[in-house]
């Protein structure tokens, strides 16, 4: 597997456009197109939140049920829920549009929307953006990248990842870019992601590779525990590469979850990183623990605790908030067996003990907790099961921001 | 029921005290002991953290399984969790030296700390502080007040509440005192207090009327979803009214009940208020839910939803995040049927109507917002089932406290 530079246009026959439609930002772009020259086959995965935005009802709709994906059409600043029947609505014309600018089926449309809820949607300067964006589709880097900074909303930096695996003797591609900052929590993919893929792949296979590895990626990301509205990850492929298609769970299936795997586990750890006012990416890993299903509970709650990301904020070992947070987390286990480590770049050190301190350097743990990138690592000895949870400090840039979101 | 000025001295027999020990506080005080002339029946609830605190482990003890509980000696600074097998010794010494200093039974001692998890209590101080504190105990109304500063860490006012009410012709008082604004989230009490009555009733009736209570005050409390390891309430009931025993769930079991009830619910309303570095309590009323689980889940969500408590804390009518927050509790509904307002001294406004804008005056709804306690009514339209939550907006204060609270 070899990671390369590039994001959603990184893949064979795909190509992606931007521009700036004014649907709320001033000075910038607000939306991406990405099209495929030839029909895909598409698998989405969506948000579980009960009120689902309009375009998320509208993907799903065209993911399970219309063959033959080609575009997809984002805007940023105005999240198209909570909108009424007028939502879907949008949802259609956009597609027409799209359509009649590409000469493609308005079934082959997915759309997506990102940022404020219950605004209902400007649709003429949607449509008016989507002419615009058609004949600006380029398959260069550049077009990529462009892409993914108009898909941004508070995310401080664009989000892509792409590599290149071999599949009987071709060059298949996975690549993609996302957004994801504010009102992410891990249950879905709680963000939006566009994965582009030159693999030739049945449909069945493309959608279980998604639905399987979004439970170790992006639903291990908690940024503040609210599951968003529009969660939204759609993979596009479109079998350009000419691999043997595979249709089964062979080796070659095997290669390309692989693949997969390192593109969304990097999206996914840019959004922990990029968190709302985040000066610090926090992983939090819990190994030994009895089960799976429990190692994912033990290490979610740790990296929700508000109280603990204001600690990693300050850079303080305060290491009784995190088994607090383990213990209340409702996964049953013994706190005078637990081990706690932190680890960054500046090194690894021991905090707790079988349940109680090790009477570590408290100056060496702030000068772990200082770098950019720091892993709590909790051992629950009960078993061989672990799972890693990726989230952020809790900060004063975060209540700034959403303190006033709308203004 | 008529409500007085006063605390956990207010009922018959029951005196109060408090020192400086300097546990990890200097200059102020930091220990408080409850005592009661007579053996009393004694009810408690605790945390449902599975690291549960040394004390919370002594004080089940001696709840379930002692009668004639006689004393609780409180201390703030040091949280006497995470401490291994000497934090259970704490406990033991600690009822020691009150069973010597007040010449009572070990065995009617209950205990209770508050503060930072993992550091070792300096046991020597504490049986110091009791030594200190039996010879001032008094029933004045000064007494309880000064013990419930005691017993305050991050808490920025003292809490007490006390009401009386007539059973059978006799004045029953309940009273009590709490501390809570960290690590406080619905699951059990989240903090501690201490409920004393002189009422006479049965031991059964006593833990009974607590637990059904706490469901409705206490655990409706969320500053940031953190449940404790020391979650602890205790309350105390003496006989000293002289009212006739209630051993049956009669109408003088209802009227207790009334009185407890106002009392928590007044201490749970304090601690929701003074969350850490709140500016606003923020109260969500559910209605019109097809249950009273579903309610508590839906109410509970909103509490607790980080987005939302920063927009509260903009004073941003941002009622997207309400909505959503409702979405992702787990409760299946109709987003298109759900009714919003907002409400506080300055008004009502209604926000949403069937799950889109009313087009309501921001300008309002700000002014609405922007006072010291405000509520946010959901209405759902599913049933008659309703349920109301505490909390408070989310500010740069909280960061500030909790990023360095152990320095």
């Amino acid at each position: 597997m070899k990671i390369i530079d590039g994001g959603v246009t990184a893949a064979k026959g795909f190509k992606a456009a931007s521009t700036a439609a004014e649907i709320k930002y001033k000075g910038r772009t607000d939306m991406a197109m990405v099209f495929s020259e030839v029909p895909c086959v598409a698998a989405g995965t969506f948000t579980t939140n009960v009120v689902k935005a309009a375009p998320v009802r509208w993907d799903q709709d065209i993911v399970y049920n219309h063959p033959g994906a080609r575009a997809v059409i984002c805007n940023s600043g105005i999240a198209n829920a909570c909108t009424g029947e007028e939502g879907f609505g949008y949802c259609r014309e956009t597609a027409k549009a799209a359509s009649e600018s590409l000469g493609i089926p308005e079934d082959s449309v997915l759309v997506a929307s990102t940022g404020v809820i219950g605004m209902q949607l400007p649709i003429d300067r949607i449509a008016n953006g989507v002419k615009a964006m058609a004949p600006k589709l380029e398959g260069s880097r550049e077009a990529g990248l462009e892409a993914a900074k108009a898909i941004m909303t508070t995310d401080t930096e664009k989000k892509e990842a792409a590599v290149e695996i071999e599949i009987g003797g071709k060059t298949v591609t996975v690549g993609g870019m996302c957004k994801g900052s504010g009102m992410i929590h891990p249950n879905m993919c709680t963000m939006l992601g566009f994965i582009t893929s030159d693999v030739d792949i049945s449909k069945e296979l493309l959608q279980e590779a998604l639905s399987e590895d979004i439970k170790d990626t992006y639903n291990m990301v908690s940024v503040d525990g609210d599951t968003s509205t529009n969660d939204t990850v759609l993979l596009l492929a479109n079998g350009q590469a000419g691999n043997p298609k595979i249709t089964e769970k062979n080796t070659d299936y095997e290669e390309f979850k692989k693949a997969l795997n390192y593109v969304n586990t990097t999206l996914a750890k840019k959004i922990a990183g990029d968190g709302e006012g985040a000066t610090a990416l926090f992983e939090v890993k819990v190994i030994g623990a009895a089960t799976k299903a429990e190692a994912v509970t033990l290490s979610k709650s740790v990296v929700t605790s508000s109280l603990t990301k204001a600690a990693i904020y300050g850079h303080d070992a305060n290491w009784g908030r995190i088994l607090c947070a383990l213990g209340y987390s409702g996964v049953q286990f013994d706190p005078e067996k637990v081990d706690l480590y932190f680890e960054s770049k500046a090194g690894k050190i021991k905090i707790i003990e079988n349940g109680v301190s090790t009477g570590y350097s408290e100056e060496e743990a702030t000068k772990i907790l200082s770098e950019e990138a720091v892993t709590a690592i909790a051992d629950m000895k009960m078993g061989d099961a672990s799972a890693t949870a990726w989230g952020c400090d809790l900060t004063y840039d975060y209540i700034k921001i959403n303190a006033d979101y709308r203004s």
